[in-house]
């Protein structure tokens, strides 16, 4: 057989060790905290039916989608005349199949087919990989990790309480200190077309300050004036654009802006109370911050919208979410409203890589190797693991007898911090060497003095 | 938009909230073991090229990869004459990446592609989702889930003896106490193969004989029979058939037996070593049971082979493994010999259902649930839930006020094991009554008193 040299498909990735190690240790961060907070996971298939994926994400979502080519002579219903219709008359012909999109049509799919199982209020949360035939580039994949919170079956703000305190939770423990939860709501927004004059027109409206940020005011003038807003509803738009107090005068100020529209000052009273129950609580309004130009697409949400920002750093935008009314309908369950968030786990690895704040003495990893100069070491070190190891300590022998000098090598490419030195002293007096990899020091101890050492580092 | 009823393909499965904390039991059971090892994780992607995973599992695992489509115009190199050709003409048009069938071929690209950064010997393992377009059964499904540990890159049979200790411990944390870990060596078929006069078919004999188990000795000679191996050699084999002694008994026999292959008695001194290398560590041979007539396949096994076998349950073989020479051959790298073990997830959790040993209790879940009685309950109980939870103890609070039987029963059907209920004496006295669901029992103790009796509990 001709040798191949083998590599990946564009826009896929392998994690290594470390990268793997710093991978599960957000995760881990984000699960504890889902399940300190009464979530519960679940896992779909990869594979969905199409019927169940299809026109669930617009055309373009439909492009982008992976399909599975029919198993077996996949081609038997082809005709030769098929092949003129193109791509979208042979598709429904041979691919049944669709790899997972994202993981909210799956969980909507799930909610359908086990209501009758599932006891509401549901908090599930759900983290698998997604793919997406994009055009891979720089920081954007055909295959990444989603990790997904909602709870749906109830219209209590508790959730979006709860959504707060599970980011400042995790955005802690992480170690990013300098980030924003920028929250919103949808009828804010609603209102806010109202009162200048575009009724119904939110939709737009959200388009173009989305890019507020990235383009700024006068450019966002211009696109609203091409999309046909009246000079005067521009003119009215201006003092919400360049809000800056604390969030209780933007909810004053909003309060009486939007003292005309109905669904606005609706909006406000949902915000204000998600305020008061963060202050019921006990928890402070530091990191949250309310942002009347924030509106994410605004596809399907219908309250509260949430984006978490990192300051000072690339890439800031690392994860949202919000509140919407149908999850299931288009499944035939009306009545499904919920909330729900979403962690970028790979923007946040950027995030953290590039703050350097991973905590790498506190990843997963051998802690001590134990190392050896002839068959009578190798004999007393396996002895010594099993201690080792029955103390719960991540610990190896090296597997071959021979050259110290490999053994060091392996322990320092592997970032091993201790090792282990077992010679014709140790051995006779039944003790072990200890040295630290990172200070240089090195001590003769007993054995459970060297376990409690390493316990305690 | 018609409203569909959602349904799952074939073969999948949705793993709900039970279902998960019970696998993610399982699963974190074996990720400790591993990495108290020095076993490092890594994942790699689920699509790969088709280059990299055909001709890998035979004619028949060829079939049973699924192939993803190409996106966007898939079908614009297919010709009408390609019709004609069947599916073998038009898949290398349409298709050029597969998923994952295994977790063994990606390690070996992974090895292949990352050779210069891998420190050697290299412990990886790896869990993750595989597919394969098997007909769907009973316990057989498209998607499942492999659960592998490696070690390439030395030939030091520590390797194998790690192997032995961490199935010991696995099953012991899962709870699994009647098992057998079954270990042979492909040398030992070899030099039996040889012994009898059928030299270079051990290979036939074995396919006949790890049949033994589920159609007898008869049966197997009847199938030797008919593959040409003549009466002497089936005669010769008989003692080997029926030997039930202990380890040391049936190496000493075989010793004997073998004393004219060169090959065998390399395969019993390797497995001699091992058994020596168990007890220099100071562990026991419980468990572990030296079977000759154990093949499992042998297709690229070179020494060592493992088989685990749950007794007295209804599917018995749930892990298995062994040495092999040559990972990386296939794509052009040499001399990377290892051996490897894989954990039957699915497997194990059908065991343990049928066995009825999953630690119900210990299971990830919410500990407590505050209910309340109208505004003010629900507003203490918003300080009760800040205190539970920096506590680390998993908690919620009902989102909404009303009917305590809705939430008793949301309790009930989460299987919370406690209750917290604040009514207007609980709120006065600044205290909680505390009620274990399991035993009944209530009582009325101060907010600290309950955190540390739900963190003891």
């Amino acid at each position: 057989m001709a040798v191949q040299k083998p590599s990946l498909p564009k826009g896929t990735r392998d994690f290594g060790p470390l990268q793997m190690a710093r991978r599960n240790f957000i995760l881990d961060t984000i699960k504890d905290t889902f399940r300190l907070f009464g979530f519960q996971q679940i896992e779909t298939p990869a594979m969905e039916n199409l019927s169940t994926l299809t026109g669930k994400y617009g055309d373009e979502g439909d492009q982008l989608l992976f399909k599975i080519l029919n198993s077996g002579d996949f081609i038997k219903d082809v005709k030769e005349e098929d092949i003129q219709g193109g791509s979208s008359k042979v598709l429904p012909k041979v691919a049944e199949k669709g790899l997972r999109y994202d993981l909210t049509v799956p969980f909507a799919r799930y909610v359908v087919m086990n209501r009758n199982d599932i006891s509401f209020p549901f908090k599930r949360f759900q983290i698998q990989p997604v793919w997406r035939a994009d055009r891979p580039q720089r920081g954007r994949y055909r295959e990444f990790y989603q990790c997904d919170a909602d709870v749906v079956g109830t219209d209590s703000l508790v959730c979006e309480l709860e959504i707060l305190l599970m980011i400042k939770r995790v955005f802690g423990k992480l170690g990013i200190t300098d980030y924003d939860i920028k929250i919103n709501n949808r009828k804010i927004l609603t209102g806010i077309s109202e009162v200048i004059g575009e009724k119904g027109r939110e939709g737009e409206l959200c388009v173009a300050i989305d890019k507020l940020d990235k383009i700024g005011w006068e450019k966002v003038q211009e696109e609203l004036t091409q999309r046909n807003f009246s000079p005067d509803s521009v003119l009215k738009l201006e003092p919400i654009i360049s809000l800056s107090q604390n969030n209780a005068d933007k909810l004053n100020f909003l309060k009486d802006f939007l003292k005309e529209s109905e669904t606005g000052l609706k909006g406000i009273a949902e915000l204000e109370e998600v305020f008061d129950l963060l202050h019921k609580y006990g928890e402070s309004e530091a990191h949250v911050d309310f942002d009347v130009v924030l509106a994410r697409g605004l596809t399907y949400y219908t309250g509260a919208i949430f984006e978490v920002k990192v300051n000072n750093v690339t890439i800031g935008s690392v994860s949202g979410g919000g509140r919407y009314d149908n999850l299931t309908g288009v499944f035939g369950l009306d009545g499904v409203s919920g909330v729900g968030f979403s962690f970028g786990v790979d923007r946040l690895y950027d995030v953290m890589d590039e703050l350097g704040i991973f905590p790498e003495s506190n990843l997963e990893k051998t802690k001590a190797l134990i190392t050896h100069f002839d068959e009578k070491g190798f004999e007393y070190g396996l002895q010594i693991l099993h201690k080792l190891r029955s103390a719960g300590i991540p610990s190896e022998l090296f597997p071959e007898t021979g050259k110290i000098k490999k053994q060091l090598t392996y322990a320092d490419k592997k970032q091993i911090p201790f090792v282990i030195i077992l010679g014709e002293n140790e051995i006779q007096e039944g003790k072990v060497s200890l040295k630290n990899l990172n200070s240089g020091t090195q001590e003769t101890v007993s054995i459970e003095k060297a376990t409690e050492i390493l316990i305690n580092s």
